[in-house]
């Protein structure tokens, strides 16, 4: 039995401790659907984590099931705010096959590159991005936009990557309802966020695709560069479905580079329910989605794929010596992460998605995906019954907009009351955002575990406290 | 018991299957030195990764086995390429509990950013970064250093998040032993990694700081704006710690952003041995470093630490409406990670840091960073003993450069030979790097499993292969 400094030095201890927290977390997982949403952290809690630094060590098991209540509470069923997915428990096993192996995926020739790959070509297939594509499997949306738009951005300027953005003056395109990664991904790159025209949507929050050709003649006639244009599968606030063939059409004609931001919505591409409205995503030259979102992998896991390959590569490879690869030994192996990504040392992330895929196979995430779309459709008409409650959005996927109408003049204040009184009292969390200026509670329905059932719940709950609130103000 | 779509449908076959799975990852662990560090994919193991799409579910369970042999070999004691950290076995619990938690950790209030604050503080603390240092945990140094370097940026240039680097002509300055992850930074930055000036370097691999000032007061003469340094503490190549006192001087004098890469040198400061050469650290306005490679937590984690948390927080923050804080529920909660890097999902990484830290405690942390550089003065003894090795730089920490010597013309072949059929042999696997032009043999110890024995095996194949291939030269 190994014997490091930082072995177990009783590795039956130890292994028993294993098997206890294991239970202990299966034990957490199994009761998923029970008790509170989310509980405010009790003080007591917090002052476990004010504490000096460490010299000498001590046993951490305790605290860590102490802290087991008190995540976001993304694994209830009633857990509805934001765009959180789940999870699932079998998460856990390629994470404990993960920490065995505790492998570094930045390059170098060994199974995690191998893994890897097949993810990326699988994902590539789902989405109709053919079997050359690209890709690289990264924390999330974010990350994934960043890399997306930075191998636009250096092939539209050659010479950006030794010599700087200098005088160019790239710009860019995407809708008002875009997610603010996007525009994160022009600060980042050096491109300004400026530079990112902001496209108005029409009624169903879809780019307008009248204006985004008005933006880009004026932006010619004014000496600058278009360079890319964004779309999005599935908008933050109400799930919105850019026309996406319409901006690929434009693309082409402009010489663009066509993203889509599918964080969440491009996944329902394996679903029969939406799949017809994604059709588009296949004609993008690169996409950026997320596993731990409707595909309902644990955090954190997304991917970006790229049709041009070289493109790529061109756009992050630059291995110094002490990286150079060999024909043989371990310094060999085709695909190098580290040449498709800002990261070099990364973790054996692809396991859990590639364990994910193969224990469920797409069509069970799919039909678990167009369900979620049902409950949704199943609130929407609830919402449309109700006379104290008003759409604020259609429900094109996942997500609906609404309000509890009153005469106070702070409607929006009480709706924000609410939610936070929804999350407190620990029976649903919903979260809101801003539509044409007025605050909607929203309802994101990423979830495998929600039902209709768990609909009623909240409206009947929105609606007691929608009339408590508006008594108490008046 | 939670019946969500991808839930186990029998939990007590789930907790069944979980429990194997933690044995044989056990077992696995335990083995850390037996039998061969790395070993090349079986074909078929790699068909196994070449399938379609699967379409419906089946058992992972069994390739997951498979692959655990076949990771990079990191875990095993005669690891020493690159700069791996070996692990540790208790890591498997942090991310037990994290999969049952599966939580977003990038913002709202919750246990996570609370776990994540405890973890900056103590780093903060290490490096004597005092009580107000910002920070986050990520994935490692390279967006770590991309963090830090925007924030140089944004803070050098006010209008860049907004207005894109336009004409400005900021400049920074590192080392010729920097990693190229901070040149990747001033890529992705959109500065172009041509203006990140080399600065060259003395006999023992530091910044020349003659140099520095040169290149510094050359620039200011073209126009130009130097805006950052980066010291390097513990360079990727052979371990050299640049004068950073001397470079903090100099940041001073010329108002320059001081950010330190410490990738894995940084962290020798929780020793004895290197703590004296590493006490500049503490002058930086912003630091990089490592807990997957010499503090021998699982893959990946990292940190940033910003000295001045506004200028981190103005560099990164811009939440949009439906991430909007709010006083009390859910979307309450002082620190945002998404206010500090470019992730907006990110998982508990902070989790099996925090629980690492507290489970072994600095000191034992810092033993074992003290016994591997006495490893690495062990082999250069013995490495200047040999008449047939010759050493090609000092031994500053951890990294030990030398070559097998022969009358042959073609001595860089013969050592690179030597690395291969090392590795290929499963014997133990170093790596080679380019030092003043000449091949080495890289051999480096962040590794808590290493034993000096590791090193006289290793000399004594290197001899034994060095001798025989150039016989067969001859
Ligand atoms: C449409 C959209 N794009 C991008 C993102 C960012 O994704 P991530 O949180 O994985 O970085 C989100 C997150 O909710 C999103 O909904
Ligand atoms: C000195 C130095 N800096 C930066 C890095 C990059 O760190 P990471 O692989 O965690 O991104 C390394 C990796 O070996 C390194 O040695």
């Amino acid at each position: 039995m190994v014997k490091g400094d930082l072995d177990p030095t009783n590795w039956d201890e130890f292994r028993t401790t294993a098997h206890r927290m294991l239970d202990a977390s299966i034990t957490k997982m199994e009761n998923a659907d029970q008790g509170r949403v989310w509980t405010p952290l009790p003080q007591d809690l917090r002052d476990q984590f004010n504490r000096d630094l460490p010299r000498t060590g001590s046993d951490p098991e305790q605290v860590m099931n102490d802290i087991m209540p008190y995540g976001a509470g993304n694994t209830h069923p009633r857990f509805l705010g934001w765009v959180h997915g789940a999870g699932a428990p079998s998460g856990v096993l390629a994470d404990i096959i993960g920490a065995a192996m505790n492998v570094n995926a930045g390059g170098r020739d060994h199974i995690a590159p191998v893994v890897e790959r097949q993810v990326v070509r699988w994902c590539a297939d789902i989405m109709g991005f053919g079997d050359d594509a690209s890709g690289l499997v990264v924390s999330g949306t974010s990350l994934a936009t960043i890399i997306a738009l930075k191998v636009a951005r250096d092939k539209a300027l050659p010479t950006v990557r030794g010599g700087g953005i200098a005088d160019a003056r790239l710009v860019g395109y995407t809708s008002k309802q875009t997610h603010t990664c996007v525009k994160r991904a022009f600060d980042m790159l050096g491109l300004g966020s400026d530079a990112l025209r902001m496209v108005p949507c029409n009624d169903a929050f879809e780019m307008d695709l009248d204006a985004l050709n008005a933006l880009i003649a004026a932006d010619r006639a004014d000496g600058l560069q278009p360079f890319c244009v964004i779309g999005t599968a599935g908008a933050v606030n109400m799930g919105a479905i850019d026309d996406l063939d319409g901006i690929a059409d434009i693309a082409k004609r402009e010489n663009l580079w066509f993203h889509v931001d599918g964080a969440f919505g491009a996944t329902a591409r394996v679903g029969q329910l939406a799949r017809d409205q994604l059709a588009g995503v296949s004609r993008a030259d690169s996409l950026a989605f997320d596993f731990h979102k409707w595909l309902q992998t644990n955090y954190e896991s997304g991917i970006v794929l790229i049709k041009d390959e070289s493109a790529h590569r061109h756009s992050f490879s630059d291995r110094p010596e002490y990286l150079r690869g060999t024909e043989r030994g371990l310094a060999g192996g085709a695909f190098w992460a580290v040449d498709y990504g800002p990261e070099l040392s990364r973790g054996f992330r692809a396991l859990k998605v590639w364990a994910h895929l193969v224990e469920h196979g797409i069509d069970k995430l799919g039909a678990s995906i167009d369900r979620n779309i049902e409950t949704a459709r199943y609130l929407q008409a609830r919402v449309e019954r109700e006379p104290k409650l008003e759409m604020l959005a259609p429900v094109p996927l996942n997500i609906n907009c609404f309000r509890f109408v009153t005469n106070d003049v702070n409607m929006d204040a009480i709706n924000e009351e609410i939610v936070i009184q929804l999350q407190e009292s620990g029976i649903a969390v919903p979260s809101t955002t801003q539509l044409n200026g007025q605050l909607a509670i929203r309802v994101n329905i990423t979830n495998h575990r929600t039902q209709n059932s768990d609909m009623d719940l909240l409206v009947d709950e929105i609606l007691r406290l929608g009339e408590m609130l508006s008594v108490a103000a008046a």
